[in-house]
């Protein structure tokens, strides 16, 4: 036959088309576009919604919306509905702009004054048939509409007498990603970068073009692709071509690509002996290069700068402001509608910490308020929700508040840098509802947060939030099944920020999860909890997040903050802990935010607990609002953070059978392993913090632990013992390691009652082997396993510990424990202690 | 340290231990030993179950013992009981022979006469503690002991005031396997050999020694490794220590290792010019040769023998008998304790079909029954359960009742060569059990076949069962995960012929899929149906299987077992079908039977429907003891069985979300592939009689699809039409087929009313090539699909034609459908024809 060649049909139409028969193996890459059968009951429910779709126009992204309602239609309700091109003899979903239905429709009475992307459903007579509309001022807004219909249909709402009208919060929406040209991602914790590998854009973009999907379904409507920490090479003439062809796969979903960019770009690659942003020759490589990424992009989003910051060359080197660079970019762009995204995480990371004035928390305001009304209308101030970066806890930044005449965006981490690195469950949208709320009373104007980055307090013509995602090509795109619940958060905040925390969990969990009640109220608690959970055993009252801040940002590494430049300063000491950053007596940062907002922060009186440490310096025995000295506060929040993840793991143990093998094991396994990790954290501050105050806990925990064997009292054959740097990162700081191909053994002797017991083993899983571990009582093999996850460390130490449970061992006493340590490649084997607890039964 | 070598642990201890903890992948690889956890509810009845295992003796088989036990408890319990080396100070699982226990525990009033493999589980205070004991006379018994109180457990009964005596039904309870050494499997369904490869035994035993647990697990005693057309090479000197490493996994599972042996050794590998059995030559080759494998295998079972059998050499070449070859080799074994099976499958496959008195059917008993009381008494005439070959329907083969002084095994088959190769279910239990409990009246006595085979009847000293299980190394053994039924209900049968199929089908579902009533009842109800299901659409009153015997053994092939020498014939013409076997008139094969039972069957009156065909010739329009005429039976029975599949399609559905994800979709993908099928059946035998006969269907079906459209009958652009042979395999007898690389397109208007519809393609599906069809409405596309299934032919017909299911699709007046095919290597995306149903709503 002539012109049929259906050679790549499959990768044509995509998977979605063959997945929505076959049962989907639930490995998460469907994320909360699931579009799961409907049981024959919640079925009925859409009986007798239209067979037909019409679209009218034919744009990419109708072309989406249209594939998406039938791709959707035909998941949850196994039916397909037929595609017709004008209305037909019978009701239909109608897609189409305004205008379009307008037009077609006549009689339409419909809303004014919509917004770009903003969607109207509704119902209505078509030709003389009851149809259902959806419809927006552009295709986009269309796209949107679609996804919000099948959302709903996904949740069992009724969809039949709909009329419904959502319009953004915010015009700017955008997800970065900090993939590096060679394939890996800074920050990024779920396999390597969905758009490069090797140097190049990746040949296979099917996996980015998903990501768009995902994106479009909750109102993204931009990506940057690539590191902040630019690599020039992706701005030059041979890599247009490959960067157009992630627009691609991005433009039918609506999403619009963006780059970052190096600021000395026009030096290093661009063969100027200069990138002083008011030379004119630089001024004319900004605008070639803009209109050579146009021409091969017409839609290209814009430039995200990250300059004079953490090492990246800016302005500072020609004694210009972030205003000058900006401005030149963003006059490059404007002819074509693009923006810049200039972030304001400028600091000097060579701050001298002896000088109790200096506060790397000042920075951004310090240098962004003086420039506000300076930059172009194109130009967007980036700005971390913090003063700091990322940290379990911090106060909202006084930035957001110091510009009145400048586009400011939100820069919101979901990737979870700070916050366990999608090991440790943490459900961040809590904490980012708590930032939007939070009225910064700019000018003395009820102001808050989110009304200030979307441009609303002082009318600003463009604003909004942008999200660094850092998804990788894992299957499950963030590593952690739950952690998708932070970028569904992230979307829906942007879009409605006055959505609450709680009613965004519960929408991601019945389309993650479905609708299960014990599902929904089980998984929907547990994210609500999270975050509180972890800050109270990773970061208590304001100190931030208490980890190795110089290496992994992960486990514990207490004093890693302190006396170096970096800045991330808690200052405890033997007598107390904290920042003064009062205007009275220190650093002066309080003094940043408004009257009303500085006079609670510059007092301890009204200084909320959670945020003390951060803006005061207290002794440890300083009595808390909640009645709590607050040392004990450090070793109580440190107790029930990590009882509160072992309740993690009894609550998602009782959905066994109700969420599909594959998850429930993923997630299992991840809060077991947060569970035995939260000990290392509990452990490692409170001992820190006991070594340094000598101050006992009231409740005798803290340094006791009777059911503890440590390795190195163990006997030991072949074993040796080691310091573990810093010591608290190890029971009683020492651990043991092997270093014999043929194997180690270390035994003791259990010297309880009879009865079932609970062996807890703490060992080290480095990522550069994979140890094996063996556990007898007396010759009998009770269990086995391998040290084989990939955690961020080489050493042994708080990135590393982890614990293997083995529960309901029978044990009598005398019984000899043996443990046998196989190393591999550079792992060896290493033990901290083993804990043997009698379960209550 | 010293002596710790641990580099092959997780091999040496099987994969067993490291799957307790993680969630079982439900593969169906664990079968029916998943102990899956029970709930905390079930749980709590094995409360107070010993903590502690003694084992009394330290053999290999009470190793396994010990270790299944707690493997078992550790899975379903979560606990991990400990092994004690004497009785301890508490109360115990106490494991090992009776000799052993009564001298451990002097107070014990222990049963007598307990024969091997028996095994007693009971309650008894031990060194003053409440224990619970697994004895038996041999250790093997004891190991059985454990799989039964760990099946209990599995099946929530109580374990505590056990006191159960179980002894084995006869003493031959053995598998047989068809490997060749290539790594194929003659008549296997589920991947290559679990024992060779390439020509040598797998260097990779692991799923060997998984395979002898499972069976362990059941009281399978024996397993013979290798076709019974057998390769020589096997028992070359140098192949010996290749055997001696599988008869090592076996070992500990107490299955005793046997080859089949080809009778020709002697002259094709021995270096002699004759292999006649009464040849002193070959009696000293056999003698050398058997203490050869003893000396590397003291353990060895046995040799299976196929001789004069569809191509195979036999003692007929020197004109000798069976008795003189079976007695060669078993003079041979019997100072070692080896048996020969002699398999009773001997025939003429150059019958001439123009004589009516000609009967392959009578072969057995004509050649065996004249050498009744010639065999040593270490042979065992290993029987086919009915005269013919495994066929959907067949009457008990009197050779049972033909041996009086002759040790008897039953040869049933596992794998479903004639009865739907494991793509279609048939649990064949039900049909095992009416023929184990059919009373063949042998010297006038009550002498159920059960009884004949295990030796009861007439004192012999051994016999028993033989199935043909043909498993490979698919995670799940047999490729349908209902298949292991039928394993797990032949050995249950083996070790007791008084289990009812229905007991076997359920305890079958609870220890393979749960407990939970909707899953035990749905599961066991289609198992139950199943053959009967089969049996109406594949082969009605016991005409055989329709198949094509000259090929695959699997799609309909009607004419196939005609008008050739294999004498698998049914001898349907224009008037009539049945084959003549009565002495009156017939073949004579009637008179076979003792005469109890032969009065039933020589008469017309008394024979029943279901055999009506196999004993006796009829017309078309004979009116059964139903009340129907042959025709309209074969028409009915075929809409009947055809419907029963599309049920279990809407029962299996009803248990998503109670099986796990894994397994549900790989029985529903099986589920719909059988509705497919048995409408191919269903057509091809009706249509096949419709036209031979000439009599319609008195109920207008046959012949008759309103709903259909024909593929040869659409508009085509690069398809050409082609005949289908036989022509009943196809819907009108022609298909189309694509040679085009690019494609081709089959196109033809809807005329029906507006609604939504199911459109059922039905397409052929090779296995010399991957096609791809797409279907459309008008330009949408509704749906795609990939021909990659490896049905058992290269060609278009029976074995090939497949249906694909798409539903609720809204169809209006007119609609165009267009379907294109895009061939692959040599599969030319081949169509049957269209369906287009209205479903009931």
């Amino acid at each position: 036959m002539k012109g049929v060649l259906l050679v790549n049909l499959l990768v044509v139409l995509g998977a979605g088309f063959l997945q929505t028969f076959p049962l989907r193996a639930e490995t998460g890459a469907q994320a909360w576009l699931r579009y799961a059968r409907l049981d024959e009951q919640a079925s009925r429910k859409y009986d007798n919604l239209p067979a037909a779709v019409v679209t009218l126009g034919d744009s990419a992204i109708l072309g989406s919306s249209r594939q998406e309602l039938i791709r959707g239609v035909r998941g949850m309700l196994g039916r397909t509905p037929r595609i017709e091109t004008d209305l037909p003899q019978e009701g239909a979903f109608v897609l189409g702009t305004l205008q379009a239905v307008r037009q077609a429709i006549p009689n339409l009475q419909s809303p004014q004054h919509l917004r770009n992307d903003s969607f109207w459903l509704t119902h209505a007579r078509a030709n003389g048939f009851d149809s259902i509309i959806i419809t927006a001022v552009n295709d986009r807004g269309v796209l949107y509409g679609v996804f919000s219909l099948l959302s709903r249909i996904a949740r069992h709402e009724q969809v039949a007498d709909i009329d419904e009208l959502q319009q953004p919060g915010a015009p700017v929406r955008w997800i970065e990603q900090w993939d590096n040209l060679d394939g890996s991602i800074e920050r990024g914790y779920a396999g390597r970068s969905l758009f490069f590998e090797s140097g190049s854009v990746r040949a296979d973009l099917t996996r980015a073009g998903e990501y768009a999907r995902l994106l479009a379904s909750v109102g993204i409507n931009g990506c940057t692709i690539n590191n902040v920490n630019a690599d020039p090479r992706l701005v030059q003439q041979n890599s247009l071509p490959q960067l157009a062809s992630i627009a691609d796969v991005f433009r039918p979903w609506g999403v619009q690509l963006s780059i970052s960019v190096d600021l000395a770009s026009p030096k290093t690659i661009g063969g100027l002996d200069t990138f002083d942003p008011i030379d004119s020759r630089v001024t004319e490589w900004w605008h070639k290069k803009a209109d050579e990424i146009y021409a091969a992009i017409p839609d290209f989003g814009g430039f995200v700068v990250k300059a004079d910051s953490e090492g990246r060359l800016g302005p500072s080197v020609y004694g210009r402001t972030p205003a000058d660079a900006a401005n030149v970019i963003a006059r490059a762009l404007k002819t074509h509608g693009g923006v810049v995204f200039y972030r304001a995480f400028v600091y000097n990371h060579h701050l001298d910490w002896r000088n109790p004035q200096n506060d790397r928390a000042r920075a951004a305001y310090d240098i962004f308020h003086p420039l506000d009304g300076k930059f172009e209308d194109n130009v967007i101030i980036q700005i971390k929700h913090g003063p700091i970066d990322f940290q379990a806890r911090e106060p909202v930044s006084p930035l957001f508040s110091g510009l009145h005449h400048t586009n400011e965006a939100i820069e919101l981490q979901i990737t979870q840098e700070y916050t366990g690195q999608q090991r440790h469950l943490c459900f961040l949208v809590p904490m980012w509802k708590e930032v939007l709320d939070f009225d910064l009373r700019a000018d003395g104007l009820h102001s808050p947060v989110k009304d200030l980055v979307a441009g609303k307090t002082f009318s600003r013509p463009t604003g909004g939030f942008a999200g660094v995602a850092n998804v990788g090509l894992d299957a499950n795109w963030l590593g952690h099944p739950m952690a998708m619940a932070n970028l569904y958060g992230f979307a829906r905040l942007a879009w409605n920020s006055d959505l609450g925390a709680d009613a965004i969990a519960k929408e991601w969990t019945i389309l993650t999860f479905g609708s299960e009640p014990a599902v929904l109220h089980t998984i929907s608690s547990m994210l609500l909890i999270s975050w509180h959970t972890y800050e109270s055993y990773a970061g208590p009252l304001g100190a931030q997040t208490l980890t190795d801040i110089l290496g992994s940002h992960y486990g514990p590494g207490i004093e890693s903050s302190e006396e170096n430049g970096w800045g991330q300063w808690h200052r405890a000491d033997h007598k107390g802990i904290g920042m003064n950053r009062t205007v009275a007596t220190g650093t002066g940062f309080v003094g940043q935010y408004a009257p009303q907002v500085a006079k609670v922060y510059e007092s301890l009186e009204t200084t909320p607990d959670e945020l003390v440490l951060f803006f005061h310096h207290v002794p440890y025995n300083y009595v808390l609002h909640s009645g709590k000295r607050v040392i004990q506060h450090i070793y109580d929040s440190h107790y029930e953070g990590a009882q509160s993840v072992a309740a993690y793991v009894r609550q998602w143990r009782s959905l066994k059978g109700h969420v599909d093998e594959q998850r429930y094991a993923a997630v299992l396994a991840r809060l077991q392993y947060q569970a035995g990790h939260a000990i290392v954290w509990r452990d490692a501050i409170c001992n820190w913090f006991f070594r340094t105050s000598g101050i006992p806990d009231a409740r005798g925990r803290v340094g006791h632990h009777p059911d503890r064997v440590e390795a190195e009292d163990m006997r030991l054959d072949g074993y040796t013992k080691v310091e573990v740097t810093p010591w608290e990162n190890a029971s009683g700081g020492k651990g043991i390691e092997c270093v014999s191909y043929r194997g180690c053994k270390a035994s003791f002797h259990f010297d309880g009652v009879a009865g079932w017991y609970e062996i807890d083993v703490q060992y080290f899983d480095q990522n550069n082997g994979d140890a094996r571990f063996r556990l007898y009582v007396g010759n009998q093999l009770v269990d086995e396993w391998l040290a084989d996850d990939h955690l961020p460390s080489v050493k042994i130490g708080g990135d590393t510990s982890t614990r293997h449970r083995i529960v309901e061992v029978a044990l009598r006493p005398h019984d000899e424990i043996n443990i046998e340590g196989l190393p591999d490649l550079e792992e060896r084997a290493a033990l901290d202690y083993v804990e043997i607890v009698a379960p209550s039964r």
